[in-house]
């Protein structure tokens, strides 16, 4: 019988943190013990849930948790409860011998990489790059790498899923080489742990191979982006050298002129007030990462009130929610072409492509013209697992990271040797 | 028998100046008499053109000119010329009575503009806005007051075609609203003179009402936009706030990553040297402007030179040649949907769409998918003045932004009372 391990899913971000346990065996299917969170980091009390489906006495909903404040402290919380878990015997936290990290800036890294100190230098360097991702990551690897010294800590990157596959034509801006090259600066694009998920979902969903599947996939949550998948493969995405680019989100500008913040500041490129030491973020990148988008138009960085809003006939609010439309339509069509009109599946995930159908219809009813539509009934849905079927060529696939991380961490005979 | 008079049209760029005197009468059609050039204002000497059909014996074409050395004297040597033209006897710059100049920001601008001192300050609070694109046509206004006292100076924008009829949910960038308000930030869009011959071109090639002519229109020289015209009206267009937004160009960059210019340079919002006391630029509207585009990474502006080192196998050539067809199959699929898939032609102008047929082909064969494509034979196509048929719903229309302009101007009641 094959060995079975512990896995422990992480997934930080700015204000929140997701941990995720699993059971897997190498070339299975994890199994999950655990699933837990911590988020409101940033606008404490954080509150914390803890969900044991083997044993539902341990469960927490939302719990006020005052002494968390931070990622660390947030996984201690995690690593006490599982410790108080009778049912996990064998499985706690001593047991855990693999730690998957969700990091969002990989650089030119084409698969996981195990977490050594040189590694984590590399990562580290990249930070340059994406001050305002990584840095949340980052300290939780750290941290981990103390607090649980005998687990073999793995990087997964967002980055990795586009990098390996799109063209020098695609990810090049028009730049000089040199500069560029030096500065490490192309388009990497991100998400792609989710949309490696969303890929494994729909093609078996779709009973084709991957190499005959493509998709294009909307990602769209509070950061949101889509994804031209030919054939199984990234060949373009609409974030770039940060996840700044393309589609707005909740506290995000989106594409926009590149000049446009020098009219809106006069200041641009001094520090901002969130900069520390090692962390130099400009005032530009904090307007427009934390201080644009939605939340900058009507104060909410809830979508589902900019939903709400616009079908209580509020007009700022329709803006809102028109002008997201606008912007997730154009890359529908702009991909649509990319993939030369073969697309196996428009697919929806996300926070807001998972909750909204009211987004969904409005995105879809402006791409008929591209032969997607919903079924008439909406109760003609298939369902399989974390896929619905919502018309004959669109998907709604409910992604899920952790597992996603869990899963290549399974299938990779690196970390089982 | 309807009063004839004199316009004068007037383009200038940043290192050119187009000229050409029409002769109309309130709602005719304007006949060209001369049509006149200087290039090469930024890199000495300027070169001098001056062709009137009606006497060959004047003609010129870029003769070196050592002492024009800027708008103002370029403008002096076309009225010399002019006056020395005998077979303009009562058509010389003395009777000239109306002049029409092209500003490339017009702002809010709804219509062209008589220019006055109010009009004119107007204007000029608007080149903080576009320091790169309104200035030289600004200062030939000016001249042009002085030196032609009682000619009446007419401003035609590039923005008002946009302007007037683009929607809230496209125009508005995902910002503070109060801030975009008070900064007038807001999509714009430009080369609107040109979208503007280009419908008018089409809408008589095609036997169409313009309030029934939906078009995808492609405007690619140095600086490159596209725009989505339904109905007769633009809908949505690449350039935004200025004309860096969008497409690539000789020496721009086009969009990009936002946040991009504070890795690529850490003084980005520092004065360029190219400032002065009235224009502030800043080193990062320097770079994204002027030190971008094919011109950064291949050291020519030229895109002919481009196509020809395709041809002749230069990696660095078809890197470029590439990626410009990769951002403009992008906005076709984009502006195909936002037409809801009715578009009764895809135009192709500007230098670049005027000449490079490889362009034109590599384009159309990347949305084909869309029911694009070109006629078999070459020779399949029917001419009509400035339009030419290449395909079932693909045309080629020779822009003329001066013609434009006059053209507007004899219909236009306001300027013949």
């Amino acid at each position: 019988m094959p060995r079975t391990r512990l896995i422990l899913s992480v997934n930080a971000g700015s204000s929140s943190i997701k941990l995720s346990l699993y059971s897997a065996s190498f070339g299975s299917t994890p199994v999950l013990l655990v699933k837990s969170s911590v988020s409101g980091l940033t606008s404490p009390p954080a509150k914390f849930s803890y969900s044991n489906n083997g044993n539902k006495g341990h469960n927490i909903e939302d719990r006020e948790s005052g002494d968390v404040t931070d990622q660390g402290s947030a996984l201690e919380l995690f690593l006490k409860h599982l410790g108080q878990d009778d049912s996990l015997k064998g499985h706690g936290a001593g047991e855990i011998e693999l730690a998957v990290h969700r990091i969002v800036h990989g650089g030119l890294f084409s698969e996981a990489v195990v977490l050594s100190k040189e590694t984590i230098q590399e990562i580290e360097h990249l930070t340059d790059l994406a001050p305002l991702h990584n840095a949340a990551a980052l300290a939780l690897v750290k941290l981990a790498t103390q607090r649980l010294p005998k687990v073999v800590n793995i990087a997964y990157f967002d980055t990795t899923f586009h990098t390996r596959s799109i063209s020098p034509h695609v990810y090049t801006y028009p730049l000089d080489p040199g500069m560029a090259q030096k500065k490490m600066i192309r388009k990497y694009g991100f998400h792609g742990i989710s949309y490696s998920f969303v890929l494994r979902e729909a093609v078996e969903f779709l009973q084709k191979p991957a190499e005959e599947t493509s998709l294009i996939s909307l990602h769209l949550g509070s950061g949101a982006s889509a994804a031209a998948i030919r054939n199984g493969k990234s060949i373009d995405t609409t974030m770039g050298l940060t996840p700044l680019e393309g589609l707005p989100g909740a506290t995000r500008s989106g594409s926009i002129d590149p000049c446009l913040v020098f009219h809106y500041t006069s200041n641009a490129s001094s520090l901002a007030r969130s900069s520390t030491k090692e962390l130099h973020i400009s005032i530009a990148e904090d307007i427009l990462n934390k201080q644009a988008g939605w939340y900058s138009m009507v104060g909410t960085t809830d979508f589902g009130k900019v939903v709400q809003g616009t079908h209580d006939g509020d007009e700022k609010m329709k803006l809102v929610f028109d002008l997201f439309v606008d912007r997730i339509v154009g890359y529908i069509g702009n991909y649509f072409v990319k993939l030369g009109g073969k697309v196996d599946a428009l697919t929806f995930s996300g926070g807001i492509g998972e909750r909204s159908e009211d987004l969904r219809r409005a995105v879809i009813d402006k791409v008929a013209c591209l032969g997607f539509k919903l079924d008439d009934s909406s109760g003609n849905t298939d369902s399989n697992g974390a896929v619905t079927r919502l018309g004959p060529k669109v998907l709604l696939i409910k992604t899920n990271e952790e597992f996603e991380m869990a899963q290549e961490c399974a299938q990779d005979k690196r970390f089982w040797e």
